[in-house]
């Protein structure tokens, strides 16, 4: 029932098509992931999500178990049932928030205990706990839990992490197939996440112990984290190739228009990142033509919608003028309709990249794009 | 084209059926109009307002003149384009917001002057300029501007704010008339806005003094104010029935759908109020069993939605546990979900008013709703 289907492989590039076929319906990839934070894309309801194109989610693992809680989840039918979106949903692990929004943690190989970032509450959490979360959310897609680790990072704090991930990734899918020996069919999937900062030797000894224990898919985790994009290039050129060609791959947390379709042509099929709906809310507009800032005065009295060719509610409805003057008064809808703008600037990113990679001319056409693209870099 | 037609009269009370026809649709009368200060009713899309079965919108047109100002709202074509609503549109004068939201206004009997509460730049709004700035932002519906007192008021206060009120309704139509003089075709409306507090007598001389000016419609203003339900319904009950059979009422600011009910049996015929959108973002939702706070820990668990019976998109989709989880973590879908269900629950208690009066059934019905909905008195 679950599982991934590899459709076809671009003859001038690295770049596949494929299908991710999850308990919640099929998703074409390469594909975009928006970020549903804490049950919700923030301010965007799943029609308009539908509406936009998205066809899987991601949620955060740690924000749900701070808040509302996995039980009060469990008790109201699961995470679809909260979010009300009836797509696949990917949970990542909840380690790189515990990492990234805590200072009070305290690591060992069993698990890692930390404060939560609203109450101070104390938590523990460990690669068997991080599993059986994400199963009773009912995530179609559960990551295992992986020690992050910042950059830059010193050499035997990453070797470290590395080994700890690894161990923690046995834990997780030991947990995870012990569930599943019990019932016929395996509605969830579970990634294992392969680490090494930017030292590709690491990379390359992580992706080959995950692939000896046989995930369902593979993630590229710890990029996107102030390396910059040549560093984070070249780490995903050399690590994709690494990861069974059967198998979904995933890039974390990434990226610009351009990290997508250059990572896309090194070989990924599935992106997540906050950026269209964070840039969204703060008036930030991706187009063709580049950024647009809508927050500036220059669009006081500009009656043509943020992109004229753009098929999303925003562009169909309102006027550049109506969207600046609502971030200019703090009215909801600013944030709201650059969002939805966002969102629909990435899956139409995506659909163009599945198309080309389908007529046959990824390449080149990558080469435009990443030209044209490089302006949202300057983020 | 624009007018009101009276269609029926009930014969247990003084309420009526009507339709107001504007350059921008029909509306089946009694109505409720959302109130869309800034050039959105915050956080709703005109989809979602059509969806939720809104058929006329308030805007305000002191907000509106500030930000983004007339020149920007009519260089891009006019406050239904800024708004993206194609129904119709009345806007207040702006005469409540200067002296609500401002202390530094000087009154003369020319107009008021008043300091922006954003950047305390100043401005002069006259009768005149009142009556042009809505003609300028397109509004299906204007408003005189009238002086607003405060409640309670004295007697000589008063008195000075009904003179001013009806010397300044006089200059708003001939203004108005100047324009129309010019044209074939009425495309808008003016409305007369009786004032007097809750002083009957001066009620009625406002009242006939405005009649013989001959607007489109009527409108009972300075109520709402604290002067409390007895105090407003007393006053209503005796102005309403002073007004022109053939001319739409409007009831300004009201109200508690107790205060609607009790206004239509007394013949009223329009009613806006910030009540359904403003407690929706405070969490608090209208349901036919009483009030919900949608904070309340009771609701964590609970997996049925703000109010099984409603057709709305917050509880076709989503679960009362969503929705106070969306409250405490401070997610954007709480306040739109909540403004959503909250101006359906009002837009069917007009269509429930609107069915008993034409099925004759209205004083029984209403004498219960009233009961019933005594509880939302106490918010």
């Amino acid at each position: 029932m679950a599982g991934f289907e590899l459709k076809q492989t671009d003859s001038g590039s690295s770049a596949r098509l494929g299908v991710l076929a999850t308990a919640h319906g099929q998703v074409q990839t390469p594909v975009f992931m928006p970020v549903g934070t804490a049950g919700a894309v923030k301010g965007i309801t799943p029609e308009q999500l539908k509406q936009v194109g998205a066809e899987i989610i991601l949620g955060n693992t740690y924000h749900l178990m701070l808040r509302p809680g996995v039980e009060t989840v469990e008790k109201i039918g699961g995470l679809h049932k909260l979010m009300a979106w009836d797509g696949p949903i990917l949970t990542d692990s909840g380690g790189y928030q515990v990492f990234s929004l805590n200072s009070l943690t305290k690591l060992s190989d069993d698990g890692v205990e930390f404060a939560s970032h609203v109450d101070g509450r104390k938590f523990y959490l460990t690669p068997e706990l991080a599993t059986q979360i994400q199963m009773r959310l009912g995530a179609d897609v559960i990551m295992c839990l992986d020690e992050c680790t910042p950059f830059p990072c010193e050499s035997d704090k990453l070797h470290k992490a590395v080994e700890r991930t690894l161990s923690w990734a046995r834990r997780c899918k030991a947990t995870f197939d012990a569930r599943y020996s019990m019932l016929d069919t395996r509605c969830q999937m579970l990634f294992g996440i392969v680490q090494g900062g930017i030292d590709l030797e690491l990379r390359s000894r992580c992706a080959a112990e995950l692939r000896k224990m046989d995930f369902d898919g593979y993630a590229i985790g710890g990029l996107s984290v102030g390396e910059g994009h040549e560093n984070m290039l070249r780490t995903v050129e050399h690590t994709a190739p690494l990861l069974p060609e059967d198998k979904p791959r995933y890039l974390m947390g990434v990226g610009t228009p351009g990290d997508i379709i250059a990572a896309v042509r090194a070989g990924v099929d599935m992106f997540d990142c906050v950026m269209p709906t964070r840039h969204g809310r703060n008036a930030y507009a991706f187009t063709e033509n580049g950024p647009l800032r809508m927050r500036n005065n220059v669009h006081i009295n500009d009656s043509s919608p943020i992109e004229t060719d753009c098929d999303c509610y925003c562009c169909r409805t309102y006027t550049r003028a109506a969207v600046r003057h609502y971030f200019n008064v703090n009215e909801m809808l600013g944030p709201i309709l650059v969002s939805i703008h966002n969102i629909r600037f990435y899956q139409k990113l995506m659909t163009g990249i599945r198309e080309h990679i389908k007529k046959g001319d990824f390449a080149g056409w990558a080469r435009e794009k990443l030209e044209k693209y490089a302006v949202f870099l300057l983020v």
